[in-house]
This record gives structure tokens, C-alpha cells and sequence, in this order.
């Protein structure tokens, strides 16, 4: 029904024999999710009743009339007051006809030199600009969580995985940190998204462009629209800014269920790195050590969700010929569910990066199991004692072989062993080239995980998070 | 939360010293879309208590109880009174709690030998099972739109599309039973789908197995289920009949696709093949020709929704650990939201069916602007006429130049023209060979659109349709 | 270029007068991938060729020459002597013009009655069926090891999870079998895909019958169809077989990365429930007891390419008008990439299955960690020595946190301190009750980890494998 | 064995009693598809190797010897006489060991500080930034391209669609302008991915950072990278810049899929708007004016290939534990085939932006059998003559439905019929109210379908192909 010549549904209406049958009402209605894009609708449309105003198809008397029923209309909804009915479709032609309610013929007139097609197309783009806004405040509080608790834990040992496996010793700030950085660019992704969508499309009309003067120009600093689309055909079809909206909470999720899948496997019986608050998970009447993380389950199965919405706009567009088509009503649907779902996604892991402790202990005890240090030992030997290579590896081979037989360790296993193997796995010397702390002080390279470059990064990280003056309004 | 030892909300959260966090029971909550299982959650139930007397657990007193109150709880939920809140979280909790309101004690003892692992995975089987029956019955009555719409049009002839170029004559109802076996492949894929999911799996308990005597044949057989589930581990990790539904209903959506493109572009002004009822589409004040075909839109763009959620429990399930994992407990989002769509759809489309009406003066225009019976006229020549199949092709071509050349088509050329390129092409042998219905009726291979093989097909159709004994409860 | 007339590149091509740009050649060539259909291709022709002088187009000895030719090209392409170039665009160009290079004029006798268009629905058809009979040997051996580790491992005693944390304790085989009744379900889906898949559509022609008279019943018995597909135009369109083989493939998958998780999971340092073979892994040369579980991960992130070649067909498909399109031509890469994943991971999976070795002494370690008992032991309050359920539960929750605080567990605190707790708490019964493989055996529901029901359960996993009498050729 | 410790193959294989078995080895191989990083691995090499010996790490001689051998390498491959295998299982394997080959052990120097975890990340970024480049030259190429034919269309008359039904007249140059912002926008974003790719992550080493001592600015400079990943964890974990060029990569191939189903309809017998030449399409022998669109079809399947590999990669990460896994060796699959399809798809479109012809008598007719200006007609009365909305609206449905009645249109309907509905609908006024160019220039508004507005736009269009002056090196 989105053409150009539906200036009024009883119109068209009038032409068609047979009322709209009971199907084609409840398979076309939006009303029951596009209700939700009512302030953007009330937005564009007072920005829409100034514009008409100051191009002289409204009176004075008239625009005030319009704004007055349009803030009505507002109150109304937001009280909940509002009645809603499949009957009348979509949110716009519910503020369209309560405002004739209201306000009489001059509320048509609100839908002069203006469509459905590019009414929605501007209404999306609202909604999508000021959720991303959201977003980001969401996305700056995870980052300062993160940075709180990387501060808090630059000097807990961890074990840090490759394959799964315990591969070298990391601070946890640096863990922490990774994330850090992670959702750094998904702020920027959102920024970006923010920028693709933060155009004016509304003055396309059906798709050609309107019959009328209109004041684009103007449109676009009532709307603080950044730039206005130049061609009337892609304003109306164009669906790129849900797209990369969509792009970018993927991007997000996807960074999400890496840290709730490390959350799961860090709180099991097993890694016992991690301890989550008993707020965030539930648990056994009498096994206390036992705490499902249901939270980070959650989430985790929440990033597929997105990425489902994310195939089905892709799906949606594929293959529409230009310009609209009634296709694109259900875009919002994939928009709208993964608004919440990223929104809560963020206050989720938000709670845990702030409540998690770790457990150095256990840490400790996965590092000396794991043999993390055998390598520093054979590099010990090579940088510091001269042996070659493979006699090195040879010698801490047969350490390492020593250990396991006997049930032992790197830092359990007697001197006597390690003399026998080795001159020099001896004392002090010794105790340095295994230590836990001191290997990750080794990787001092820019980026890694020694102390100093730890808090080199912790500075970056703060300069990166005061960097941003988000006006939070 | 859905562990063996969760037999009451109460007693694991006594342990724990802060209160669940608004963020932890927003997150959590599922009762927002899991109300949906009620009817399958009390008929688990009621199962579930007449298995626990058998076994002597339950006394017949307290049966009875549980069964009244089962009843009462329906009756509630019915009749809009039952009060549902996002701190009990799911449906089983819901019903679980208000039993015990209403009975007392006894309430709690519903829960033995079963835990919410079990009784979640029973619940939702039960629902795709059901809600299959009913895409059952949708897809028949398609069928027989389809079949009844092809009778009435068996002598249509429109053009057969290849690459969307005009290719050969067909019959309209040969363009409808192709859509007709596509249905019938969805009716077949459904049924093994119902099968997949018609399997008992409470008594599963957590994951290990109960530890108490239960009976899972009397379970199976007041549940009306197929099969036993032989691994309890399996039981309740098991999302298989999941995503079977979800590949079934991507499959139907698949063809629901097609078909309402070709509506689209049959109905276009430019293909004009044919007309859609008022009640199904919208359109212009003053066009009285120009009817978008809103619905098969709809339906096209809702065939990416479908293939949305499929991905949304691909990824779900997609590495997840044995066994139970709270990840899971969103699987059902994405299977209620395909219920719904392909209900709807199939209904337009059988609205569809049933009112589109054939344009044969469009279909003739299209196969005569597109030379559609050329090649029927050089296989007059060499077939007839005995002329080389190059030559034949010649002729032809050079014909077909004129006609071009001429802005006539091959059935108004004048014979003049036609004699000055072959003597052949005259007379009613000419008029046969170029005959639009005549053509089809060279397709007589079986599945051809000839009149006698779309007869023969037509009773196919209406015997798949007869062999089909539904039970419509 | 799939259109009823191109009975030869030759002729179309002479009406054009530029000759094929070089862009359209690489665009439009598909002989770089399927080629690998030339078996089926070749099988295709033969039953066509036999059938043409069946019907008396074809001789005796054009059949002949027909034959003759068809194995030499087959010769030709096995021994690597064939010429494969993009210019002939297809597997179905290539064998043609071969033959007729080989046997003349006759080799274009072939495609009297077919159009590619059926020729490459019935070739792909053909390619699925044959390759679901590959893939259903692997699924039948890989069920094959899973039983026999099954079998060697009924003794052991693991944990069992949910949301990750250690639950109750199970028998390894009760986790191994979960698999086999998973693989089963794959097994029994490609079953159903095999059978939509082999059905005849070759004698559809480009889409609406051919002319000629054709014999399908012949064909179908020549090519072992199951059925013949009752409309020309769903024959050539309809890709459904594709589709559904694509299903079954993310179905397999699915389970492979849940298993290949586990093993992940099982095989990290901490959990140690498992030791993969050297030949499997990959590791370092220093740390014995670090190995890689390559095999595991690659085969779980496989799992998502296939995800991926679903999501292709998907949408390959999604609102394409009838019949024939050209964007069909690589409905094939998704379908060739799947078969080849589906059938490497399948020959991981077993060579992972067959040579993993348990540690059940870590399995021991993170279940009395885990105080995986504690509720065997409320239960034994309850159930023999009549303590109320609350009073139970807080018994056996202050022995746990004791436990914790003395960093012991249940079999290792001093029978004092549990005696201060409870007098229940001593001697044989105390031990009994928290028993692991004692807890195991409690779960004597049918599909439960009790010894018996294992046994039961492994007997049905040897007659599912026996019922199967696969015919290996 | 993407470990620190794996610093050479040998070394850890040593240790290993077992051969990789020969699925193993199949399973785990890369190389066929890696190899296509040569260039890009012996960039990063070459780099590394620079700033070893500016560390001291190697002399000069060494760094000689490294380069001249890298060097000799790249001319082996690149001439074809490298040997490939897959038991050297991966592009780094096998330049390392040719290097050793060639030059001895100080081929193995070359891998200090370096391990192949965080050279693939590199190498693949290197490698994702110098496509983007050429994908970016394409877009330049694929925009000028719609530039030009919009500056010769300015003058064409065609339909304009919403609904695929007549809406308004547009011209073509405003048509084809859509899709030059289209691809406009696809080139931002893909700047954006190539930013967010073209990060030096070399330096990171296997997770934890390097022991020795580094120079990442050095090398930073001599990749040419616009900044250093702060986070060794992330770094080689980090798959975001593949994510956002597959992103990028959908959108393209999103607009190339709308674009082509336009061509595919407009190039169909009934709508007629466009030519394509010959060179682009395939056809019949006989029926000059049938042309299938093959290259708009492949095209428009092609899009949901690069959806498939998008889908691939978000599934691939999903739920990934830190730091490296090795299913991130094959993310490269999906990138490679985006990256060929991509640029494949981008010169196909190209050519057929540059050669379609448009066919205004076919716009002219649709447009006219469209009624496509009744309610320009309309809007005369209300504007020119004051007739009220509802009085003209009903007047031009008279007319209209006389029109249909009569077979005729607004334009052949005799000026008596016209005087009979409405005194105004005669002479000179009724022609320019009717007037299909008119009608056009009545959409002055900004963005619109007036002549002067689409001048406008063009020289919009020529500064936004101007303002880039990418180096085409």
C-alpha cells in the first residue's frame, strides 16, 4: 500500500470491492513492531509540518494545530492511552489518523509532498542512529569495566591458551585487555554504522522525488541528519545503514560469545580460574563450589540469535528489484530484536567483567601442571648458558619426562633430579629461568605480556576511553 | 538454573546470598515466550503424575489433586487470569508454583523423578509435534487450491519461463502442479520431521538417567509417542527434531518464494498474465489496473525470516558441550517464530490459489511477441517436410527477421511474405505449426504439458490428495 | 545458454555476432568444478542413449558408436588424457563434443529428447544419491568405533556436565553412545535425502516435455530411480534434493562439533579426561603431556563451512521465478564442497574415536572436586534413614562447606569430623552413599548410566548396526 | 601446530612416536589453498628478516642470504617450478623450508621471534589490504561506468517501480545513478575494512608476546601498516578485519544482486526496457530477440555465495575461547572466495552497465499502458483548476475506466470521450498534464527526476569520482 498515490487509505480503499480479507489484514498489519518507531515518526513528522510551514503549504494556525495533535499523540502513547488496532497497519497511519481525530482535515495535509516509502525509510534511520547512540554508552561502561578490573589484575598470573591448551603465562590485565580492544572497534564499527545511517532521505516521496517545493536543507538540520541522500530512488530502497547496523552487532556478539565461552570454561569444576558472583548464576542447594554461569550461556547463545537476524535481512534484499517493495516491511524486526538483544548482551557482561575474581591459585596450578615454563628453561640454557639448541631441548625433555613419571613438577621436583639431568637446573638460577612471573616479564616486546607492557597498555586504554566526550544528553 | 538439583527455586537460592540481579532475571526470563508451551507443559504433566501413582509415589488422593489443579491452571491461563511473572522465569515454574498454591505439598511432589532438563525438551517436542499436524492441514488444503485451480485451467496456455525469457507454450495448471508436488514434498518432509520429534524423552531426568522406578512405555503411551529416547544424555542435549522443523520450514518458505514471484511478475503491468483479487492486494485511487500484490511480497520477504531462524539455531547448537546448556533455552524463539510464519504464509497462499484469476489474452500476446512457436515450425520442417535441420533453421530465422523487421509476429505475418521464404509455410499446416495449443500438445512425454498428460497429472494429484486419511481431531 | 534450442553452441553462437567476451567466459564457465559430475554425466547418457534406440531414434549401431565413444571419454578422463577447457563451458559441452569428435555426427544424436537442463538436474541427482552411499559407509563405520569404545569403556567412571560443571558421575560409554544415537539420526536423514534425491527427471526437456516419444519408465529402471517426477517443470527447477542433502550434512556437522568440543574440552590439561594419539595431535617438543587437538578443532570449524554452503543454496533459491535460471549453475559448489567435508570429518571423527584413550583417574579427580556425590548422599538421608528433606540437605551442605574449608573433599575428610556432623555419616554406608560408580548405578531408568542399562543400551546399539545390511558394491 | 614451541616441524614431530596419519595430515593441510598468501607471506618475511638484523639478531650477510633466497622462492613460484606438498601442510612450511634448502641454517633464523601464529594473522591482513585495493580500482571503474551511461540516458523515459508495478515516469539516468551510490557507499565501506586490516599484528608472537627484543614501528613502516595492534592475545586471535571485508563484501554483492534482477526483467520479452549485447548473453538460433541475461543470473546467484562464506566465518568464531584454535586456518577459505567472486561479479557488471541499451518506446508503452500519468492529471485539476481532490480523483478514474473499457490509454482516447468526463481534459493543457517527460520535471524536489535535478546529480556524481585519486601504482 506504500505507492505514492496512498495519500489516504479510505481512498484506494474506496475503489476495491471487497474489504481487505481477514488474512491479507494479519499478514500485512506492522502495527504489533512498528509501534515501537513512534517517537522517531513524531519526530520526522513535526520536522516534516515545519518544513511545509516554511515552504507556505501551512499557515501558522495550521502548523501549531499539527503540533499540538502530535504532541498529544505522544503523550498518549507514552501514557498508554493510545489504542492501538491491526486495522490501521503501521504506526504512521496511526499518528496520521488520531491526529484527524484530533485536529481535523489539517492533519491530511501533514502528509503532503511526503510518502510512506520515504516517511518509513527516514523514521528507520532515526530509530537506528539514536539505539547506536545507546549502544555506545553501553559499549563505553563495558570498556571501563574491563579497564577497572585489567588495573585491579596486572599482577594475576594466568594461564594463557593456545588450542586450549595451557601455552605460556599471561597477566590477566592482558586477557582483559584483549577484550578491551575488541570492543573498542566495535564502537568504531557503530560509529561508522552511526554515520551511514544518520542521513536524510524524507523528500524522496514514492521514489521520484515530490511534486512540491520542499526545503531539504532545512529537513536535514530540524532531523541533525549529517548529509541528505541525493537520489530519490535510493532513498526509498536503500537498506545499507540496517545492513552494517546489523554488520556491526554480528562484529559485537561475536566478541561477546568469545568471552562468555572463556567465562564458562574459566568457572568450571576444572580451570577454576574465575569465580562469578551468585547473582549471575545459580547453583546447588549443598555443592557450593558449584555455580552454573548461566549468564555467559546465554549470552554466548544470544550472538547466534543476531546473526540470524542479520541472515535474514540479508535474505530479505537479495534480488529486490528497485524501489520499494513490501518485502522491506519486516526489515525492522530483524533491526529491533537485535537492538535488545546487543543492548542487554552489553549490561551482561558488563555485570560479570565487573563482579569476576579470579583465582591466581588455580592459575598457579594449571601453569605448573601445564609444564608453561619448560621453554623459558631450554631458553634459559641456550641464551644464558650457551647450549645448543638441541642438547637444550634434549635436557628439559628429560626434565619434563622425569616429572610426569614421578608425579611431580617443574618447581616440586628435587634438586637431586635436577642435578642429575643438568648442571645447571640448580638454585637460584633455576627458580628464575622457571618462574612464572619472571617468564611473562620475557615477553617485553610492544603488545606483550611483562608488567611494564602491561601498564603501558593500561595507559592506552585510558587515553582511549577519556578520548571519547560522548554527550550522554 | 535447570540442574538435577533444582527441585526447588527456594532451595538453591537460599544458599545464595544476593539476590538474583535485574540484569541476571531480565536476561533470564524465558516465561515472555515459553507461556506458548503451556498446553504441552500440562499435558507432560498430567502424564508425569499418573506414571508417579502408578509407581506408588504418588497416592490416588494425590493424583487427584495434582490433575485438579493441572485443570485449574489451564483454566487460568485460558481464561487470561493466571498472572505471569519474569521472577519465576519459565512456563514449568509458572504452573509448578501455582500448583502448589492452589494444592499445597503435593505440588512439589509432581517434580520427583523428573527434572527441567527433561521436562523442557519433552515440552517442546510435544509442540512441534502438535503445531506440525496443523502445517499439515494447511499444506493439504493448499493442495487442494492448487489442484482445483489447475482443473480450472487446463486449457489456459501461458508461456513456460526459462531465465525469464518466453521458452514454450505451457498450460496453466502445468505452472500450478508444480507447485502443487513442491507442497507435497514439504507434507512429506513435515511427517518425517513429526516423526524426528514424536520421541519420549522425560525421564531423562538431569542427563544421567532418575534415580527412582519410573515407567517410560506408560509415558510414552499417554503421551502418544512413537519411540523411546534410549540415552538419556542425549535426551536432553538433543535439538535434532529442532532443526529438522526449522529445515522443513525453510524448504516450504523456499517454494512459497518462488511462487510469489512469479505472482509479482505475472501481475506486473508488463507480464500482466494474471489478476489478484481486491481483498489481497493494494492500490491507486485512480488506477484501477495497478494492484500491488502486497501479499506475495510479504510472503517472499517472510521466506528470509524462516531462513533466519534455522541459522539462529545452527549457530545455537554449534559447539556446544553435552549436555544440557542454558544457551538452549532460546532454541524456542526461533522455532515459535517459524511456526507462526509458515501458518500465515500457507494461508496466503491459499488465498492466493483461490483467487488469482488467468489473463490467456496476456499469455498469448507474450508467446506471440516472443516467437514462442519457431522452434515448433523448424521441427514442422524437418520433421514434415523432411528439410535439413540446418536449412529448416535458416528459414526459419529468416522469417522470424522479417517479422522483427515487419513489427509483425509469426500469426500475422502475410502469407506473401511467408511463401517469398518457403513454400511450406502456408495454409493450415502452417497455421498447425505455429498453433500455441497445438504446441503444448507436442509435449506429450509423461510430466509434459500436453492436454493428456496434464489430465493424467491431474488425477495423480487427486490421488496423493485422497491417499492422505488426516485425522482433523 | 540452458535453453531448449541450444541444441548446439554452434548454432546459437552463429546468430551472435561478437563473439563470447572474455568476461562472460569466466563468469559463465563451470567446467573448473563439474567436472566432477562426469561419471554421473556419462551414466546419464548411456541410459539415454539406450533408451533413444529403444524408441527407434537411434540404430543399432549408432548406439553402438554411441557407447564406444562414451568409454572412451570416460578413459580419457580417468587416465588424465582428457582435455578440459573453459571454453566448453561444461561437463555436458565436453562430452559431447568429444564424442562427436571420436564417432562423428551420431555423438549430436544424443541430445535428441534432452535439453540440459534435464540433463544436469538428473546428472546432480545421480552425484547426491551415489555420494549419500559413501557417506552412510562412513557413518555406519564411524557407529562401528563408537560402539566398540563404548563396549571397552562401560567401567569407566567420568563426570557428567551440564552448563560445563560437573554434574552426576556416568559411565564413558554412556557419553559415547549419546553420539552413536545422534549419528544414527544423521544416518536415517540421509536415507530420507537419498531417496528424494534419486528420483527420475531426465525426459523433461528444457522444461515443458520434449516432443519426441521417450520412454522414462526404461529410464528410470537404466539409471535405478526410485520414481519418476510427474511435472517437467518441477523437474527441472526443483532443487530440493540439494537442499535437503545440505540439511542433513549441517545436521551431521552439528553433532561433530559438539563431539569435537568434548574432545577439546576432555583432551585441555585441566579436564584430562582424555588422551588423543600422537598421530592425531600436534604438540611440542619439550612438553609431553601438551598435545594439540587439531583434528578436533578443524573438524569444529568445518562445521560452519557447511553452515555456510547451506546459507548459499538458501539463497540461491529464494525467490527465483520458475523454471531454469542460470544462477542454478553453482548450486553445485555448495553441494561438492559439503560432500567432500562431510566425508573427511566423518573419517576424522572415527580415527579420533577409535584410538582416544580415557583417564578416568582425572575423571575420578573432578568428581570428588566436584563433590559430584553430595546429592547421593541427601538422597540416602531421605530415602534410608527417613531424614526430612530439608534437614538432609542442610546436613550434607555443612559437610561440603567443612570439606571446602579444609580443602578435603567427601573421601577424604576424617570420619571425625563427619561424625561431629551427622552419626549417619560412618562406616560402609557412608561410603556406599557417595560412591561414584555406586551413584551411577542408581540411574536405573531406562537410558540411565547404571551398568544394566548400559548393557541393555550397547545391545541396542549392536542391533541398529546389524539391522544395517548396506550393500558395499 | 600453531604453537610457540612448534619452531620447527621436525623438532616437535620428534617426539612423536607416530607418523600424522595419513587423515590427519589430509585433514589438516592448508596449502592448496594458502599458497595463494605467497606473495604476501615473503612481503611479511622480508620485513621480519630487515628487522632482525636491525636488532642484531641477524648479520648482514645473513639478511643477504635470507633475501636472496625469498627471493628466489617467489621467482620458483611464480614461474611455476615450486613444489608443492601437503605434508608441508601450510604456504609458511613451505617457504621456510625452501629458504633452508637454499641457504642453509640460517633459513631457520629467520622464524626468531616469530611464530606462526601471528605471521598467517599477518600475512592474511597484507593480504586482505592489497585486495581491497583492487576491488576499490574495480568499483572506480564499475562507477565511471554508470556514470557515463547515465549521462547519455538523461533524456530516456522509463518506468519507475514500486511494488515491480508502473509508478512514475523517471529517467534513466536517475536509474542508473542509484546504483552509482550504491557502489559508492560499498567503496567507503570497503576503505573502512581496509583500514581496520592494514594493522601490524607480526610481533605478537604465539600469543604472549616475544622474548626478544623487537622493533614493531620498524616494522610497521616497511608493511606500510597504519598502526600496531596493542594486544599480542588479540592479536593473534583477531578475525575482524575478515569479518568487515566479508560485511563489505555482502553489501557489494547485495546491490549487484539488485541491480541484476532489474537487468533480468527489463531484458525479458514483456518488459523490453533494455538490450543486452550479445557478447553478455546466450540465445536461440531462431528467435533473434530472445537473449537470455546469463551473466545478470550468475551474477545474482553469485550474492548468495558471498553470503554463504559471510555465514561461514561468524560461525567459525562463534564461541571461540582465546587465543588461537586452529579452525581459524580455514577463515581464509571464506575470504578467497569472496575476494575472486567479488572482483569477478564487479567487471561483469561493469561490462554490462557499459553496453546495455535502453529502449524508451518500451518504457514509453509501459508507461501508457500503465496509466502512469493519471495522477499527474489529477493533480493538474487540483493545482491548475481548483477542482476539489475528490472531484478530480473521480473525474481521471472515469476517464481511466473509459480507457480500459475502450482499450485505449490517455494518450489514444479520443478528445470526445475526454470532453464528455471533464471540459478540462481537452487541448494543449491535457497534453502536458498527461506528458511522460513532463511528469518527470514536475520531481524537482532534491534527489529528483526533473531533468535539472538530474544534472545536478551527475555533476555530484563526476566530483565523487573525481575527488579519489587512488594510486594505481
Amino acid at each position: 500500500m506504500k505507492t505514492p498515490e496512498d495519500k489516504s487509505a479510505k481512498l484506494w480503499g474506496g475503489r476495491f470491492k471487497e474489504k481487505a480479507s481477514s488474512i491479507m489484514e494479519r499478514i500485512g498489519e506492522s502495527i504489533s513492531f512498528d509501534q515501537k518507531l513512534y517517537k522517531e515518526d513524531l519526530e520526522g513528522s513535526r520536522a516534516h509540518a515545519k518544513m511545509l510551514a516554511k515552504m507556505g503549504i501551512l499557515n501558522s494556525t495550521e502548523l501549531k494545530d499539527i503540533l499540538d495533535g502530535l504532541n498529544q499523540v505522544e503523550e498518549e502513547i507514552e501514557s498508554g492511552n493510545f489504542k492501538f488496532s491491526s486495522e490501521l497497519e503501521d504506526i504512521h497511519m496511526h499518528v496520521e489518523s488520531r491526529l484527524t481525530e484530533l485536529k481535523g482535515e489539517v492533519g491530511k495535509k501533514l502528509h503532503t509532498a511526503r510518502s510512506r516509502n520515504d516517511q518509513v525509510a527516514q523514521d528507520t534511520r532515526l530509530y537506528v542512529r539514536n539505539r547506536i547512540q545507546e549502544i555506545l554508552l553501553r559499549l563505553d561502561s563495558l570498556r571501563e569495566a574491563l579497564y577497572e578490573q585489567a588495573s585491579k589484575n596486572i599482577d594475576t598470573i594466568i594461564p594463557g591458551y593456545t588450542h586450549l591448551q595451557v601455552a605460556q603465562p599471561i597477566r590477566a590485565s592482558h586477557f582483559l585487555l584483549a577484550y578491551f580492544w575488541m570492543f573498542t572497534r566495535d564502537l568504531e564499527f557503530f560509529e561508522f554504522a552511526s554515520k551511514t545511517s544518520n542521513i536524510l532521505v524524507l523528500g524522496s516521496g514514492a521514489m521520484a522525488g515530490v511534486n512540491y517545493q520542499n526545503d531539504r536543507e532545512f529537513l536535514a538540520s530540524e532531523l541533525k541528519a549529517d548529509s541528505i541522500s541525493p537520489n530519490s530512488m535510493d532513498g526509498v530502497s536503500n537498506r545499507d545503514h540496517l545492513l552494517q547496523f546489523l554488520f556491526a552487532a554480528v562484529q559485537t556478539m561475536s566478541h561477546a560469545s568469545r568471552f562468555c565461552e572463556d567465562i564458562v570454561l574459566y568457572s568450571s569444576q576444572e580451570f577454576g580460574l574465575v569465580k562469578l558472583p551468585d547473582s549471575l548464576t545459580t547453583g546447588s542447594s549443598i555443592m557450593p563450589q558449584k555455580k552454573n554461569p548461566d549468564i555467559a550461556e546465554l549470552i554466548r547463545g544470544k550472538s547466534a540469535r543476531v546473526a540470524g537476524n542479520l541472515n535474514h535481512l540479508i535474505g530479505l534484499l537479495k534480488g529486490l528489484p528497485l524501489t520499494y517493495n513490501r518485502d522491506l516491511q519486516e526489515d525492522k524486526l530483524a533491526v529491533f530484536d537485535a537492538v535488545e538483544t546487543v543492548l542487554l548482551s552489553l549490561e551482561g557482561l558488563e555485570a560479570m567483567v565487573s563482579e569476576i575474581q579470579f583465582r591466581p591459585e588455580r592459575g598457579e596450578r594449571s601453569l605448573k601442571e601445564g609444564f608453561a615454563t619448560a621453554t623459558d628453561l631450554a631458553d634459559f640454557l641456550v641464551g644464558e648458558k650457551k647450549v645448543p639448541f638441541r642438547t637444550a631441548h634434549e635436557l628439559v625433555g628429560r626434565l619434563v619426562s622425569e616429572c610426569v613419571e614421578r608425579k611431580e613438577n617443574l618447581f616440586t621436583i628435587s634438586e637431586e633430579v635436577r642435578k642429575g639431568i643438568s648442571p645447571y637446573f640448580t638454585g637460584e638460577e633455576y627458580s628464575k629461568a622457571v618462574s612464572l612471573e619472571l617468564s611473562t616479564d620475557k615477553k617485553s616486546s610492544y603488545g606483550g605480556t611483562s608488567k611494564s607492557r602491561q601498564l603501558e597498555q593500561l595507559e592506552l586504554a585510558k587515553q582511549s576511553i577519556k578520548s571519547i566526550q560522548r554527550n550522554t544528553k
